[in-house]
């Protein structure tokens, strides 16, 4: 059995043990504890476990200043971009809660019988509402070490959702995850909350076993492409198959009409670097690509883009196996016909577990053609500045986008109708559409949706993100016929929760 | 290439040729009509498209003689279930179409920007609503050839969710697809839809190319357990992943208390029987399991069930394969540990393409050890009687069902303490509960949920009968910031659609 350290990146130095990898045994194990708390949290009712997630913000709090520091320590990610994450996830959270009480994601819903006359055949009374899938299998990202990790969004939505958690903690901060770990365990004892109802696996193998486990009915899964992938064929080959919702690539392309690169060079210039390098790059929104004027229309805007990038520190990366693919991945693409450098940050100097940010630049119609890799993403700090000669080749670089999770447009108040002509396109792929700004930072809300058709996701009718994301974790069940004291409080007649319900097609 | 006949099943001959196998040349073709479709289809509209599906049920209807005709003679299911089939079936695409015009299956959700405060950190103007998710393959089904076919609940739904939709006919039903689809296509004709919004294709392997064409983003697939998995596993190892919803498998099993058995033994004994026979006994919601008391208590139901059996008149089967399988299935079934023959349907006689019904019984308590296999479905006229000889056997029973798309519960109002019991356990792996009455005929409605853990269903979070079915095949799009003259209609300020929308988090 091998042993789980944590590893300070910016030293590149093996710090304590954490944990020993999970063997088959211990995984069934908790998976056993979570199968076994699924009713009990169901029976907390919403409001019950919407104090659960306020109980689990307010313990993350309590640790706060370790858990920032840890994290820090492990990811090298600078304490306030930390301390602004934990933030997010503690009100992500208590968002939860909100949306528990308010109630109307158990979609309750109400046909009464009717008897059958001239409008149609008649029906029984059938009631239907939304419950818990079961115990949830999450893999925690490597660059969210708190907002997608041991208590981020997957475990708060399912949670909410009424379906006991088991984390496989990422090997990237272990002695973070087991902060966070221990901080929800405490509040899951102090609200009387099924002991099962967060577990914790350690180890790659422990990843696939599981997933394997009879007992796990979902997966949520923040990270690459080819670990989805694997996972994903995993969950649907399994002798019961089940859901699973993987968040795996993006490009998060930036378009810029002429308008806009004329009349705001600096702003969008600006902008956009300082949000390709937030978390250095290692973000699933970071804007991967800008598609910018070729000629006069677009030189400030290039200029300001190039001289933001060389003012870039260079960064140390979230582990070596993540350092190691930006360098392949930069040279490659680097070497591809048409692709010129444009623009480097400051130097590393001798310090190689440091790396500085690379912008590349290319014709926008060799996106289409021997720079396609470009349209793919390259995690970390590095981007793509893409020339267009008309605005046919904008259009046509939109068309051609895979499945992403986020884009942007800029443009002016004079550009509508190209705009709107962008935006047709870009909706058939992108799962959020920035207007004017920048797609990181994902504001947790009811609108929110934080998704998009593959590599974006392997579920595109699902978010990852905001109040709908608890959709991922819950099943219907529709009673016909069946007494009003025999129902689910939900669904009664005198709706003692007072849920907003629909009944006979009306909601109300 | 090989040609596809139309089969009497009650005589076993080859009828007319009804098309040739699609190969993949056609397949391709097919496929590119339905991506040409999808933005012509997206810009009818929800009202236009609720037209279209009205003008579909008005042509089914015009060829409402010829579709029964055709149908009786291709399944033998007979005229009388055939029209209650078609009516059924116009009724459900004008369900789609008051859906569409209610609105909320849009899921418009507007959070306004909000400036960071004491109370939180500010929000970006974020919108949100569900856009078509691209082409849907439907596979029709072998025993719906209306309902669950070319014109059936997939293709309603996928339609209604602005989704072009590709057609794998069933082999069991060439020439009624054909004119079901002849139907369809007038409809599209004169509603000016685009040509490409509906197409078909014949052939096992016009399936597989089918799930596997770049162009289709989701399946509906209704059939058997391994077909469904192996294109569930098709369509999940393709290069660009899509969503697979099929519903495969379900036993319905009916759970009856000492009390309902002694009560109602007449009633519950003849619509049992009724129920899992209608269709000869080739419907998904068929009930399989009989779950009665042991000793005197479960005597007369027992003997109305034995009764009721051998009125049963022989029946042909919807095809060769599935009679043969029927006749296996009977036999591997029949001769496990303590099964015992407790019923036979009236004999078939010479005929050896009929086939008689046929009731086992067994100990409950065997179900969970040597005759485990009872537990899983017997497609035909084949039912299990399960005798227990406490509640205990009843509720352990319940326990160890695998997903089910349906079950019902037999009691009285003196029961009320072991139904709520069985309701508990029921409602963990059932997707519909029926209380004193039977699983078959599943009505169309808001509240209906047609659907189950696997192997009901490999999309346990879905329904594929009802208003929700539409959300199969529709993805979220968010604009974040987007200036209001450039919002789709259901997302602008004035609502000038007036649909139901969520507005800073309160329904309106």
């Amino acid at each position: 059995m091998s042993e789980v350290y944590s590893m300070d990146p910016r030293t590149g130095l093996t710090m304590e043990m954490v944990a020993e990898d999970s063997d088959a045994r211990e995984v069934a194990r908790v998976c056993a504890a979570a199968a076994e708390a699924a009713v009990g949290l169901d029976r907390m009712g919403a409001a019950g476990r919407a104090t659960l997630l306020e109980a689990v913000a307010r313990e993350l709090e309590s640790d706060g200043a370790l858990l920032v520091r840890t994290a820090d320590r492990e990811t090298a990610l600078g304490a306030e971009r930390l301390s602004g994450e934990l933030a997010r996830t503690c009100g992500q959270l208590r968002f939860f809660a909100d949306v528990l009480r308010e109630g109307s994601y158990a979609d309750a819903v109400i046909d009464r019988a009717a008897a059958a006359d001239d409008t149609g055949p008649g029906r029984p009374d059938m009631r239907r509402m939304l419950l818990p899938l079961g115990p949830v299998a999450v893999f925690g990202s490597s660059n969210f070490p708190l907002a997608f990790s041991v208590a981020g969004g997957d475990t708060a939505s399912a949670l909410a959702a009424g379906c006991p958690v088991v984390v496989k903690a990422h090997p990237s901060h272990p002695a973070t995850s087991l902060v966070a770990f221990r901080a929800v365990t405490r509040a899951v004892a102090a609200c009387g909350a099924p002991v099962g109802t967060v577990g914790i696996v350690w180890g790659f193998d422990a990843g696939r076993t599981l997933v394997l486990d009879p007992r796990i009915k979902a997966v949520g899964f923040t990270g690459s492409l080819s670990g989805g992938r694997h996972l994903h064929r995993l969950a649907t080959s399994r002798p019961e198959p089940i859901p699973f919702h993987g968040e795996l690539s993006s490009l998060n392309p930036v378009f810029v009409t002429p308008g806009a690169a004329r009349e705001r060079a600096e702003a969008v210039g600006r902008g956009f670097v300082q949000s390709f390098s937030f978390g250095h790059g290692q973000v699933c929104t970071k804007p991967g690509l800008l598609l910018v004027p070729a000629g006069a229309d677009g030189a400030a805007l290039r200029e300001e883009v190039a001289r933001a990038v060389a003012e870039l520190a260079p960064s140390w990366l979230l582990n070596d196996g993540i350092r190691s693919m930006f360098r392949q991945g930069v040279e490659r693409l680097s070497t591809l016909p048409g692709v010129r450098p444009a623009a480097a940050g400051r130097p590393a100097g001798d310090d190689e577990r440091l790396v500085g940010a690379a912008l590349v630049s290319v014709d926008a119609k060799e996106l289409l053609h021997g720079a396609a890799p470009l349209m793919e993403e390259c995690f970390g700090p590095f981007a793509v500045l893409a020339e267009y000669h008309d605005t046919t080749e904008l259009e046509e670089a939109a068309e051609a986008l895979a499945g992403q999770l986020s884009c942007a447009v800029h443009a002016t108040d004079d550009d509508h109708e190209l705009a709107g002509r962008l935006l047709d396109r870009l909706t058939r792929s992108c799962g959020r559409i920035v207007w004017n700004g920048f797609t990181t930072g994902v504001a947790v809300g009811w609108a929110t949706h934080h998704g998009g058709p593959y590599p974006a996701t392997t579920s595109p009718e699902h978010t990852s993100v905001g109040a709908a994301s608890i959709g991922r974790f819950l099943r219907p069940v529709c009673y016909q016929s069946v007494p009003d004291a025999l129902l689910p409080p939900q669904l009664r007649d005198a709706n003692p929760l007072e849920l907003p319900r629909r009944v006979d097609g009306v909601r109300c």
